[in-house]
């Protein structure tokens, strides 16, 4: 293993949106604080041309992302490439941030074409529903390049974290050796990492909160007071944990008070855009495909698409009964179901 | 034992203000659907007058508390009364809801007045400080009147109570009887009840809640991001706990999921005063005497006093670095730190 070896750790970022460049801004600090580190990052970037210029060339040039992240300067490690090949072969650490959907093709790509000693760690939220039940994105990538997956979640807004803004984070990993390694890699003063052996419940925390985001949107778009809320945040927390619990072994109660838990829960049911669109559905009576087109351009939910997952597992398994919450936000999603039922059947 | 023996349970609440008159409209309510109890519910008010008329008589003519919770109609079987003493003589559930600084000289007045199968629940918040450390308000009733002693807490605003808006609440107990038999006298559709075996548990969250809801105002009052006020939420829960731990044996994890945990430190963090007064702090600069005079009619913060309180327990026990979050509060109220700490120094 390169650390063990004496040889350097050698960091690639396959992505380079919003969150991917935010996150590669710690990245390029980090690898030159420790020595076990190479001090160039590898950065994939999906070419693009903005003004006739190609997207790589400004990142290298002038160190900004200025499509995706405009106005923060990027460390002048950070290697922009649009070759995926070109930056995966080298690497001994993968950190994927590239949207849900990319995932299985990008692994496709690259897979044999990866050192033995690779591991990577997914800033990817989002499940898949496969014909075997539920599929974590860890799961995908571990299952495509038969290679270590940690995973890292948290309250994290992206602008915010490249404003450096003070919060917190949540890793989790399998093997305490990567789990130490990550949290070299992106612990700052600023972003404070947490590592927690409990790979899943960290990810299934990232994933469904969207959910229950939905469900406290409801609840502001019906005018309910503060208490109504509350309590819709508690039920939401309890059916992650239940829902974790009844779908995954090994899964730890303490991972739900880590930062992608509980924070990361708060930080969705009072901010962004499911709550938004959750309330906008309420008030004006219109679909989610209208209001994504009205007021996401187009853009997709990750969280009424998450919903609609849970509830296939749930239904296949015959307990939707006992996650009221989790099934009333399906159907009020999709079944045209009144929102005011998000108090009266959970 | 009343409900065992066959004997009707007799419930006297202890106040009657905002809260304990909201509480009196569901107690008042389901005492005629449960069978076990008299259908007569006795509450002692502090007499005042009204536009001349004593506030007892308004209530049982008018079934209003036209003072603490005007518009609101309260059921018939509760009966104001003025003599405490003729209030709990005969009663089997003392329901404590009278503000903190009254319990002791309260409980000096009815002891030894009490049937010896009487017990309590408190839903009142707050710590004292004593000699021998910390006290809590169950504590203090327990030793005076050597009863057993339940509480009550929750993410539960008086007023949307009464309204009958969605919320949750949690009853901590130790006899597991008594437990079920407040369940019957507070649960409702619109109010749901989770009782706990875990008194100090529910009870420290009722009280320290308002500690990390200054610091949350400070976050605000510093215009910090949604992340950095989730850290903040997430580290004063994980203070909370670990205080509890460190000063009361048998506190159970689970408790902290309940709606007297993350539910009402999330209302608390996001509503109410003590937000709101931390926040003002930060933009004005004025002390918290002067925002109480200001913005409160001259009315303490209970969070400020349990800040201080925790404070001296901290200290005596060596232990305030391990207590950032609560350490830090206390000096911005106490030491005039500036605020900004509550970021850099936890």
């Amino acid at each position: 293993m390169p650390g063990i070896s004496g040889e350097k750790e050698k960091v690639c970022i396959i992505g380079s949106g919003n969150w991917g460049s935010a996150i590669s801004k710690i990245i390029g600090k980090n690898v030159l604080a420790h020595p076990e580190f190479n001090s160039t990052v590898k950065m994939w970037v999906f070419e693009e041309y903005i003004n006739g210029r190609k997207l790589t060339e400004i990142i290298n040039t002038c160190h900004e992302n200025v499509k995706y992240l405009p106005n923060i300067k990027l460390p002048s490690n950070v290697v922009a490439c649009s070759d995926i090949i070109e930056c995966v072969e080298d690497a001994t650490i993968l950190v994927f941030v590239i949207p849900h959907q990319f995932v299985k093709s990008t692994c496709e790509k690259i897979r044999g074409k990866l050192r033995d000693d690779c591991r990577a760690i997914s800033l990817i939220k989002g499940v898949d529903v496969s014909k075997g039940g539920l599929m974590l994105i860890s799961e995908e990538i571990r299952e495509a390049l038969s290679i270590d997956v940690s995973v890292l979640m948290g309250a994290n807004v992206a602008r915010e974290v490249a404003l450096e803004q003070f919060c917190e984070t949540t890793i989790g990993y399998n093997d305490p050796y990567n789990g130490e390694i990550f949290k070299k890699i992106f612990n700052t003063s600023y972003f404070r990492v947490n590592a927690v052996q409990d790979v899943s419940g960290v990810e299934l925390c990232g994933a469904l909160k969207n959910v229950v985001a939905l469900a406290a949107g409801f609840v502001d778009g019906l005018k309910m007071g503060s208490n109504t809320k509350a309590a819709i945040i508690r039920i939401g927390i309890a059916e992650m944990k239940k829902f974790s619990h009844m779908f995954y072994i090994g899964i730890k109660n303490e991972t739900f008070f880590e930062s992608c838990g509980v924070a990361d829960v708060v930080t969705t049911c009072y901010g962004g855009r499911h709550r938004k669109l959750a309330e906008a559905h309420v008030i004006t009576g219109k679909s989610f495909d209208d209001l994504e087109k009205d007021m996401l351009n187009g853009q997709k939910l990750q969280g009424t698409i998450t919903s609609k997952e849970i509830h296939q597992i749930l239904t296949r398994n015959n307990c939707t009964e006992e996650f009221p919450l989790f099934s009333t936000v399906y159907r009020i999603c999709y079944e045209n179901l009144c929102p005011s039922h998000i108090i009266h059947d959970i």
